[in-house]
């Protein structure tokens, strides 16, 4: 269960509006879709991602271990080493990624240079 | 057919990369999710996205329209009004809202006050 720690304000509560605004944010789905195909440490999801400077990444990747849709894992080698995995929650947006991906390659072409 | 005019750099095409760019500008999503079920003009639409300034709106909706995703149309009426519709392209990203909406019902539960 994802932990939702939104300011609501006067609105009620709708879950997809909620779950818009977190996937909104710039590299989040970047984020998820680079962990579904296994847990990575931070250089490596860095690199995979593409673009986004590190404090940003790092700060992107903390907010969401605090909703509950990522997990780190600091592993007790010298030095110590983090990775990041996608949790129940995270990975069952597998299903978001697919369908931006079929819709992807139905609509987007590669542009003509 | 979305027209893509995105700059590529110096990597391969990746249709599903180039997607999730286009959908994680912050209120595109909120903007395509209430086009759903239909057109709407410009304030009816500023209303159901909600919280976006009126400016950054009219950016978000003229940036979708050159992307082929939404489809503006100038009633002749005096004043003259302005409508956004979803083209083919858009309303195909109903599969993406509904994936968002399942996994949302699914995870995420209203915060406790």
């Amino acid at each position: 269960m994802a932990n939702l720690s939104h300011d609501h304000g006067d609105h009620a509560f709708c879950p997809v509006h909620e779950a818009i605004n977190i996937l909104q944010e710039k590299w989040t789905l970047h984020i998820i879709r680079n962990l579904l195909d296994g847990p990575k440490g931070f250089n490596e999801l860095s690199r995979a991602v593409g673009g986004c400077n590190p404090a940003t990444l790092a700060q992107r990747v903390e907010k969401l271990v605090g909703l509950g849709i990522l997990e780190k894992t600091i592993h007790s080698t010298m030095p110590p080493r983090t990775s990041y995995a996608l949790t129940e929650a995270g990975q069952a947006l597998q299903e978001v990624v697919e369908a931006i991906d079929r819709w992807a390659r139905r609509f987007l072409k590669e542009p003509v240079a």
